[in-house]
């Protein structure tokens, strides 16, 4: 019997559709995929290439090696065809009716590895931990800018997923507003906080951690599960177990843990699911939202399995066709 | 420069790319469509194939033939592997601290022409207004079912879509519950309603004729334009010209004028964009909202010309990289 879950944080609602529910293993991908090498001589994000990329912000490298040289491990640049730029003036404009602003802002690549041929989930340890501290790095040096109101961590994982460079990199939008869809999910999390003096992100938590049935992964600091009313087959939220509702709160060790999970998680869906294309997007709230007691910040995992369409973009209610227990079963071992 | 816009209806804010903005001729597609058949043997909705798929619920056909037998030119039957259905019991259940319901509602599929290789782009005027006199009746019956909240109607073209069906249908899920995302445009309509004593549509309808420089085709009922704000290259919105929130509320004659425009912009879509992947999706209030002051109907075109990703999904920003403007000059003549 199909059925429709509510998230109780962003109160979407899910068709856990079981008619056409399918195994976990029938979204393992089929194609054979063409090997990657460790370097291409084509690639923007390749060592040797730095010309090729605006000049970097911020790098871990070598020492004795030059900026915009080789001998980084991690580089960040200025993403070349930027959505958002620091030379716009921010300035509220209507034309007639509509309303508009300068396209304010910093868009940001990080590049998470010289490697061309890796991933967050097949990197070393060591690597994926640089990769997190320069998150939280960036993170808090772009809160601190004037007129940026929020900073939004993504990254873009095969041609599914939006992206057409293979070299492993996430990116960063640190954007002058606060989005109305982000608007609303703090709406709603008031609103539980008005009904229940908690936070429903960390009442959420301690449900999923007793009955452990969409508990994937469970660490001292962090825990990964599969949502109750995930949108997708094989989301995954990834939510510190301490209440904290803005990234640029955690520590450098947090940050060090978060490259635990993840890296585990991102490596097990590689393994069992042959590497299928993600998004993985870092929710956390605005900037002034950061000490809130109604949010919390995680990481949400979307494998791009299945096709969002027309009724998934008009209603807003995604059609799933896995159960979350299912993945977590599959995922746990 | 970039900037960013926002729909005044949604209030959602979309970035306006202009450093990686693209001509309108950029966007056609590259690729050799393989000829499709006009009748495919493998094709479930193809004639003469109807004991294939679950028996009709209407259908308008010639004089003297049999349901679910050949004789039929538009063919409603439900989804094979529908995502609700009228057999589950609607009870709402609480799993500790989440929330749940029975998966009931109407899941249909509309079959908009015997002929496996047409699109509502290049069907026969008569054909397109029988499909959108069926998208009328439909949508009436399945209002007035009990617990209907909403009705959705929608088609998915090509794969990009999220189809794998190429035979031309549309359609519609009926659904027990209102959405979060469209509660969330009830109420930002309302709220400009509280201001303006005017509908937020209306409003944008009056300056885009005014202004006429995002104006695709006017008829004497509707217009088409690519909306200010629109969050894909050639997103199109095809709006009542006269205050209406609900679609039910159309008369049959308006139905035939909606047919008309809808294939005028589809077909001219088809022709210079080289039949580019779209979703369709008609928005409409829910059910015991179809007289509000405050909401309109409309249908949103989406093509499907790049891939929303991480940044989209996380923060419900979108990152246009055409000119809504642009769009409209290329498809006017």
């Amino acid at each position: 019997m199909p059925e429709i879950r509510q998230n109780r944080a962003t109160k979407e609602w899910v068709i856990i559709a079981t008619e056409r529910a399918k195994r976990p293993d029938d979204f393992q991908a089929r194609e054979e995929k063409i090997p990657v090498p460790a370097f291409d001589p084509d690639c923007p994000f390749c060592p040797g290439n730095e010309s090729r990329t605006p000049g970097e912000i911020v790098s871990f490298r070598q020492a004795g090696t030059q900026k915009d040289k080789p001998g980084w491990w991690v580089r960040i640049i200025p993403n070349k065809f930027a959505a958002v730029s620091p030379g716009v003036e921010l300035m509220r404009e209507t034309e007639g009716f509509f309303l508009k602003m300068g396209g304010y802002g910093r868009h940001e690549v990080i590049i998470e590895s010289p490697q061309h041929n890796l991933s967050l989930g097949n990197m070393r340890l060591k690597q994926v931990e640089e990769v997190c501290l320069v998150y939280r790095e960036r993170y808090i040096e772009l809160s601190a800018e004037k007129d940026i109101k929020i900073v939004i961590i993504f990254r873009n994982h095969g041609k599914a997923a939006g992206t057409s460079l293979v070299h492993p990199h996430s990116q960063l939008i640190a954007m002058p507003l606060v989005p109305t869809h982000i608007r609303h999910l703090l709406e709603e999390a008031t609103r539980y906080y008005d009904d229940h003096g908690s936070c429903v992100f960390c009442d959420m938590i301690k449900e999923e951690l007793e009955f452990k049935k969409r508990v994937i992964l469970e660490t001292e600091s962090f825990v990964a599960f599969s949502p109750f009313a995930s949108q997708v087959p094989f989301g995954i939220w990834i939510v510190p177990k301490e209440h904290n509702a803005g990234f640029g709160n955690i520590t450098t060790d947090e940050a060090k843990k978060l490259a635990f999970i993840l890296r585990e998680v991102l490596s097990r869906l590689h393994t069992k699911l042959s590497d299928p294309d993600y998004n993985l997007v870092l929710h956390t709230a605005p900037i002034r939202d950061s000490n809130e007691d109604f949010y919390h910040w995680y990481i949400q995992i979307l494998p791009r399995l299945t096709t969002p369409a027309g009724f998934e973009l008009g209603s807003g209610v995604y059609i799933n066709t896995s159960l979350p227990e299912e993945t977590a079963e599959f995922l746990k071992g």
